[in-house]
């Protein structure tokens, strides 16, 4: 990508490194270096879950030249045309009756397969959601109960998954075990730290080396109320996962195909062709999200007064998923959250502008990827009569940002690599 | 200072750079290069407020070599003898009547002094509540009773500065002013963020821009309740500060001795002594302190995964002041709820070590300074039945580190440039 002329002021320059590194991870160029050869005698079966599921099962069929067999699962508005496969819309984050049907006819065709066949399993962010389907024991609505408490708890994304697995009949390696004994070739898009594909949509075809024990550690530490029976199958070890070294996944491969911090560099590559010496601080940096603005906003100062650690001028870029403890009732993301709380701490710092948005176009619940920022942002939030701190407190970033048509929107994105965040510092 | 060969390991050498940090703003060090030359006529006299008030006034006395006429009011247990300087001991951060009685009889003081004398004004944090008297025609009940509010509001330290200094007997520049017309000179130990002179202790003996107007704005802003007595006095302009370009304080000079960011500089410089890369992330980073652990602890993660922003072996060092909200029972400090945070992010990531310590030598409500801590911290911990996540969740982080003996204990250094943080990746 070119830097043209017209589009060299600072805040146009940010909204194109966060659409770079949407760019990078789209399914048409990240998949097909990765596709398996077609099986010598059996079927090429598509199965899969995620925002991102629909665009990879196009870019497979694209790839191979011709319909393929199978059904994937994704978002509500994310859905591609594909000419075999089947696009199954369902609810994410909060599951519905489409994502378990779906998981129920994909556990279906994965335990179909014979020795001679080979599942392509196509995995991105939100599969976790979309690919839902209670483990036998236990029910739609307490798992639904359990999933929203842990939404709210603060929990990291990590701990969250690890209760997910076990009350899942789908997740912790439990679908490549419904597809033994064929091949299973599973491709992943992450958006996770650490790119582990045990954690990406909760690793439905990985060995998972956590336990019962380690998801009841979880619910007691958040407080988060299950039922009596829930305890006593996870206590019991009823719910456990798929360990590592079963030998039903011995058949099974993983590829990463689109990473945070293969995003962060496309955009790194960018802002330095602008001029701009870019640093990548971390492909996952976590924390409450306005802790972490107030954080980054220390170092966006430092930079800008003393030219420590970086000399200015430079792009700070960072990925990951930070975390929304919600007190208020206003219309917020993470990404918000963590701009609005930049904000007021850069405190209308000269020269420092800012981007943040969810790389799937989507924060939180609004059909909203983001915003951008200047340093003009909270003088023109206060000459409409708007407080920004009021409104931090309140949870309503996406509410501030647009009262000031600030917006990042790019519509579903069709993959994601978790937030983006840019501070450039001129 | 050079790097012994008994002292190489790694855990050492970040003691190190924690005692070249706190050196750096001693005040036997720090104060003597800006004392100005006594008074060819009339009397030096000391005054001050602040943790390091009384090591400031020794230091003065060492210097000129005689006692010295004066009085200070320093925190309780942070009394040094001194010769002919009067130390007063009151409470902080809730003054006490010790406090108030010291800031009558150094107002009286100031009030003294002819055009011959020189007033040297020794002012570090904490002078802000150890120096506190309220305005005349505001009752000390309702000066505390607005502070509370303050605190409460919502209002920024800046807003909530510039009510408190319009309802103070000393603060704004009102010192100085009192001083008039003798020359004053103000040494200056930062703790605060920007270390603008206005805000350390409020601002004794510098000019205020802010006004009765805009203390007024920031009450109805947040609905502050105030006595009509108050408000007219305010409406009236009757306790408006000193401002820029009074001519009471043509004869006033201030002088900034201690720094956070000088006391990161000289740890950088042992640390690149030592043979690693130093890296000042900022003299000033905020945040809820486990969050800041958490995103710390990422960018180490990046450094030791893909060396970047920064190459390894190297120094990360940051210093202000995080916050910690209190949800449970345990000892606790800002640094070691930061460090025990940091340690379980990282996770027992390898090479990774790191030290957090309040400068002061007090971090929360204990004389521990803070704690060091290598890759095997976790283990240990687990080893010993301790749950780092539960003593997190408890906010026990001095009880945490003290199991392990790896606390940090200077006693009270007597100086205070905010928190010292530095994560070292081999």
């Amino acid at each position: 990508m070119t830097v043209s002329e017209e589009t060299t002021g600072p805040e146009q320059l940010l909204r194109q490194l966060f659409d770079v590194a949407v760019s990078a991870a789209q399914p048409d160029s990240c998949v097909p270096p990765f596709l398996p050869s077609e099986p010598a005698q059996g079927r090429l079966v598509v199965i899969g879950a995620g925002k991102a599921s629909a665009a990879m099962a196009r870019a497979a069929e694209t790839f191979y030249g011709r319909p393929l067999d199978g059904l994937v699962v994704t978002r509500y508005g994310h859905a591609v045309p594909c000419e075999g496969v089947e696009i199954v819309e369902a609810s994410h984050p909060v599951p519905d009756n489409a994502g378990r049907e779906a998981a129920r006819r994909i556990l279906d065709l994965a335990e179909g397969l014979t020795a001679d066949d080979t599942a392509l399993c196509l995995i991105s962010g939100g599969g976790s959601a979309l690919l839902s389907l209670p483990a036998d024991g236990v029910s739609f609505e307490e798992k639904s109960e359990i999933n929203r408490a842990l939404l709210k708890s603060g929990a990291s994304i990590g701990e969250m998954n690890t209760v997910r697995r076990h009350l899942s009949a789908v997740k912790g390696g439990r679908l490549a075990a419904a597809c033994h004994p064929a091949r299973v070739v599973t491709l992943l898009i992450s958006d996770v730290p650490g790119d582990d594909p045990g954690v990406i949509a909760s690793g439905p075809t990985v060995a998972d080396p956590t336990t019962c024990a380690d998801a009841l550690t979880v619910i007691d530490r958040y407080g988060i109320r299950v039922s009596g029976a829930v305890r006593t199958a996870l206590d019991a070890g009823a719910l456990e996962t798929v360990k590592p070294g079963d030998p039903r996944l011995a058949q099974a491969e993983t590829h990463l195909v689109a990473t945070p911090q293969a995003s962060l560099e496309a955009a790194a590559e960018v802002a330095r062709a602008a001029g701009f010496d870019a640093h990548i601080l971390g492909d996952a940096l976590e924390g409450e999200a306005r802790d972490v603005g107030t954080l980054l906003a220390g170092i966006a100062r430092q930079v800008a007064s003393r030219g420590q650690p970086f000399a200015a001028p430079c792009v700070l870029l960072s990925g990951g998923e930070t975390t929304v403890t919600v007190h208020g009732t206003g219309r917020g993301g993470r990404n918000v959250e963590y701009l609005l709380s930049l904000a007021i701490a850069l405190g209308g710092l000269d020269r420092v502008h800012a981007i943040a948005g969810d790389t799937d176009g989507v924060d939180g619940a609004e059909e909203v990827a983001g915003a951008v920022i200047g340093p003009d942002v909270l003088d023109r939030a206060r000459a409409l009569g708007i407080s920004p701190a009021a409104r931090l407190d309140d949870n309503d970033g996406h509410g501030f940002f647009e009262a000031l048509d600030v917006q990042v929107v790019t519509g579903p994105t069709l993959t994601n690599v978790n937030d983006f965040r840019a501070i450039l510092i001129r």
